[in-house]
C-alpha cells in the first residue's frame, strides 16, 4: 500500500486548482483496490489485489498528503481503513487511530485508462535512458509550450527523441521493432515521472493516441495529455561538415568546466575555449571576483587556431548526457552552433549555440 | 589547509554588513600560517604550521566563499598560493590556475584572542553534551535578547547552564573541578560553532572574561562575545512537590507524538493528554482535517484524572534532551508547567508551559 500510494501521489499537485485533484481516490472494488491521482496532466493509477481483505465496497477520495505520512507512520504492518459516516474515513493501526475528512467520490473528474491507439513495446531502461539522455533540455519557460516537452518521431523502424530549449539541444535515437509512425511531443514533467516509476528492466506497453500517450509499466497505468503544435524543424542545427574537432576525456573536461565557472556571479556560467593544435585553454573571467584558466593539453585538437564562448552548465548536460569516456566536440566557427558527441556512435548528439564573448 | 579553512569560514557571514568580514585573513608569518574568520559576534583562528613551505611573508583577506570551493575543487594535493599585486592573489594547482581579487589586510578589524580572564577545563564530549541538551530551548526572537543565549552559572563546583524562550525550559547541571565563580550568556549560534569544531574528547580550556569567552580546541582560538544583562530567576518553574506523575518509554511516546502531530496546519503542533491510572491517551483535533488518537496504556500513570494541552515539539525536544529510555513526566495542574526528567538523575530537567486546550 505504501509503494503503491507514494508511486500513485507522485501525480498529484498540492497546489491544483481543483481541490478534489490534491486528493488520491480510493476505489474498493469486489476483486481489488484502486487507487488513483492526478494533475490532469498527467493520471497514475495502480490496482492493489493481493494481502487484500475487502469487508464492503466503496470509495473516497482522502488528501495525498495526510494519507501518506499516515501510512508511512502508522505503527502496525496491517492498516484497516472503514468510512465512518459520508466521507469521514477511519485508519487505524494497533495503537493509533486516525480520522481524516473525506471528498466524495463523485466529485473526482472520469478519466479513461483504456488500452487505444498505437500500441508500442519497450525495454523499460531503454526509455528510461532516452528520457534521461533528452528531457533536461527542454525549455523551462513557457512562451513556447512546444519547447516544454519532449518530441518522438516514430517513422520507418526508428524512433528520433529531441528536446530543446532553443540554446542547445538533445537528441537520441533508438531502433523499433515494428514500423509504427507518429509524431508527438510528451510533457517533461510526465517523462520525469514515468523514469522514477520504472524500477525494473521489463518490457512496458505504450499506447499512443491522438491527445494523449498511456504506458503500463507493472501494475501502474500512467495516462499523460500530449502538448499540442508542431514541433520545430531542428535537422539545420545539426550539419557534417565540421572545420575543428576537439577529443577530450570527459571527466577530465566535467572537472575543468565546473572550476572554470566557480567565480561565475548568475546562471550563465559563461566559459571560453582557446584552442589550438599545441595549446587548449578553458577560462572565464569576472571583473568583480577574478579569473580562472585551466590548462587541456591532454587533450586532442584538429584544425586552425579557434576562440569560443558558451554556457559552462550546457556543455556539463550534454557531456554527462553522452555519458562516454571520451568526447568528440564539433565545431563549424565561432558563432556557429557545435555538436558534442560519442568519439564514435551517432546515436547520441547534442548540440550547444556558442555566445558572443565579453 | 581545507579543514582549516573549513572551520574558520563557519564563523563567517556572507551577509556581513561589513564586506571584510566575508572574507577570511590569511596572515602568512615566518613559522606558520593564521587564518581568520568572524562575523564580529564570533571569531575562529588557527594557524597552520605543518606541511607547509613558506617563501615570503605577507597578508591579504580573500573571499571566504571562493577560497574554500576553489580549495575543495582543485586538481592537485598542493596548492601553491602567492600574492600577484597588492591584493590580487594567484593560487595554482597542477593545470588549474586562479586570479581571486583580495582585499588589504589592514582592513580586518583587529581582534584580541589571548588567553585572559578565569581559566576552567572542561572534557570536549562534556561540553558537547550540555550544548546540545539546553541551546535548543533559547528564543528565536529578539525582543528579549537575554534569551537568544544560554546562561552558564559556576558558584560551589557546580555549573548550571539554562535555556529558554519563556515557553519551555532546558536545564543542565554539571560538576566542576574548581570553585570557579561567573555568571554568564553565550550566543546560541557561538555554542552551535563550538559544538560543530569538537571532534574529539579532548581536554579544551576556555577563558571567561567580563564580555567575552574564549575557547581553546585543539588548534583552533574561537572568541566569543558574550550577551549583555541579567538572566532572569527560572528557579519558581521547577517545584518539588508534584500530584500527578507519568512514567512512559521514550521512543514510544516520541513515536505517538509524531503521529498526533501529522494534521497539525501550523508550528503550533498542540495535542492533549488525557490521563487516569488505567487509561492514558494522546490526541489532537483540527476541524479541517481530522483527529488523531493515540493508546498509550503501556505507559504508567499516579494521580487523579488529568487533561493538559501543549506543543508536541516542545514535547519531543524535551524527551530527546533528556535521552533516557524511560522519561518521567511531573505534572501540577492543568495549566501549570510539568517536568520532563530521567526516572532517576536529576541533571537533566525540562519544563513544558501547557496551553488552554480548544
Amino acid at each position: 500500500m505504501l509503494n503503491a500510494l507514494s508511486k500513485v501521489s507522485r501525480a498529484v499537485s498540492l497546489k491544483s486548482p481543483l481541490p478534489v485533484l490534491t486528493g488520491i481516490k480510493f476505489e474498493l472494488l469486489d476483486d481489488g483496490l484502486i487507487l488513483t491521482g492526478s494533475d490532469s496532466d498527467i493520471t497514475i493509477q495502480t490496482k492493489i489485489t493481493d494481502d487484500i481483505e475487502i469487508i464492503e465496497t466503496g470509495g473516497v477520495v482522502l488528501s495525498s498528503k495526510y494519507i501518506l505520512e499516515i501510512i508511512k507512520k502508522i505503527d502496525s504492518d496491517d492498516v484497516h481503513i472503514s468510512i465512518l459516516d459520508g466521507t469521514l474515513t477511519r485508519i487505524e493501526g494497533s495503537s493509533s487511530k486516525f480520522d481524516l475528512n473525506g471528498t466524495p467520490i463523485n466529485d473526482y473528474p472520469r478519466v479513461n485508462m483504456n488500452t487505444e491507439g498505437i500500441p508500442l513495446q519497450l525495454r523499460a531502461f531503454l526509455l528510461k535512458t532516452v528520457i534521461e539522455k533528452t528531457s533536461f533540455a527542454t525549455s523551462e519557460k513557457e512562451t513556447r509550450p512546444v519547447l516544454t516537452g519532449v518530441n518522438f518521431h516514430a517513422k520507418d523502424g526508428k524512433m528520433v527523441a529531441i528536446a530543446t530549449d532553443s540554446y542547445r539541444l538533445a537528441q537520441n535515437v533508438i531502433n523499433l521493432e515494428d514500423e509504427q509512425s507518429f509524431n508527438i511531443i510528451v510533457p517533461k514533467k510526465s517523462l520525469t515521472e514515468i523514469s522514477r516509476i520504472i524500477e525494473k528492466d521489463e518490457e512496458i506497453n505504450i499506447f499512443v493516441s491522438d491527445r494523449k500517450i498511456l504506458f503500463v509499466i507493472d501494475d501502474f497505468y500512467i495516462l499523460s495529455r500530449l502538448i499540442d503544435g508542431t514541433y520545430p524543424d531542428t535537422s539545420r542545427l545539426i550539419s557534417d561538415a565540421y572545420d575543428y574537432s576537439l577529443s577530450v576525456n570527459s571527466s577530465v573536461l566535467l572537472s575543468a568546466i565546473d572550476r572554470a565557472s566557480l567565480f561565475s556571479v548568475d546562471s550563465t556560467n559563461i566559459v571560453t575555449l582557446n584552442m589550438s593544435p599545441n595549446h587548449v585553454v578553458l577560462s572565464s573571467y569576472s571583473q568583480e571576483i577574478g579569473s580562472v584558466e585551466e590548462d587541456l593539453s591532454a587533450s586532442f585538437y584538429k584544425g586552425e587556431e579557434l576562440e569560443i564562448s558558451f554556457s559552462a552548465r550546457y556543455l556539463s548536460d550534454a557531456i554527462k548526457s553522452v555519458g562516454s569516456e571520451t568526447v568528440k566536440i564539433l565545431f563549424t566557427g565561432t558563432m556557429r552552433p557545435f555538436i558534442i558527441k560519442d568519439v564514435e556512435r551517432d546515436d547520441n548528439i547534442q548540440v550547444v549555440l556558442p555566445v558572443r564573448s565579453y
